[in-house]
């Protein structure tokens, strides 16, 4: 874990993944996304398992694709979301033991 | 990554944890105690290196032992901080692609 002293560039970088990480409903929403269909959704999707407005939901799914941490595609009336998994492993990686 | 849909109680909990690392300074100090001698600071060591001062290094680290990313020991004047590889592999775990 932290193999090496994190320099102040590259901390503020990696500390906005986390900070995107560091909400409940963007937590949930990430492993929705994940465990959807094709490892897709739409926020038409999103809506009705966190419970929350349409506006709400997409200003979450934005704080995440700005973060990298989802891709977004627009397709016909809807976007479509993905995890992105380099950002999420390079975040991981970060906070993994070694030993582990 | 994220294997199952996480559920409201659990990511409020793993949300702390992430808020906790969603900041530069804080990230900063999860690296430079984990590469400190014996893997453990006290707060005399960690001021230096990121160019702040005594109470604010102390407010990020008490950030950071709240979220069960750092445990905190007295001994004689200082306290001596340590990274706690279990919280932080729980919140890794929770990002990493099975596939990585």
């Amino acid at each position: 874990m932290v193999r090496e002293v994190i320099q102040p560039a590259e901390a503020e970088t990696l500390a906005e993944g986390f900070k995107a990480l560091g909400d409940p409903t963007r937590l949930r929403l990430i492993s929705l996304v994940a465990a959807h269909e094709d490892a897709e959704a739409c926020v038409c999707e999103l809506t009705e398992p966190v419970g929350l407005s349409q506006p709400t939901v997409s200003h979450h799914l934005k704080i995440l694709v700005e973060a990298g941490i989802l891709s977004r595609e627009q397709r016909g009336k809807w976007a479509y979301y993905r995890l992105v998994p380099d950002t999420l492993n390079t975040l991981a990686a970060l906070i993994t033991s070694p030993a582990s």
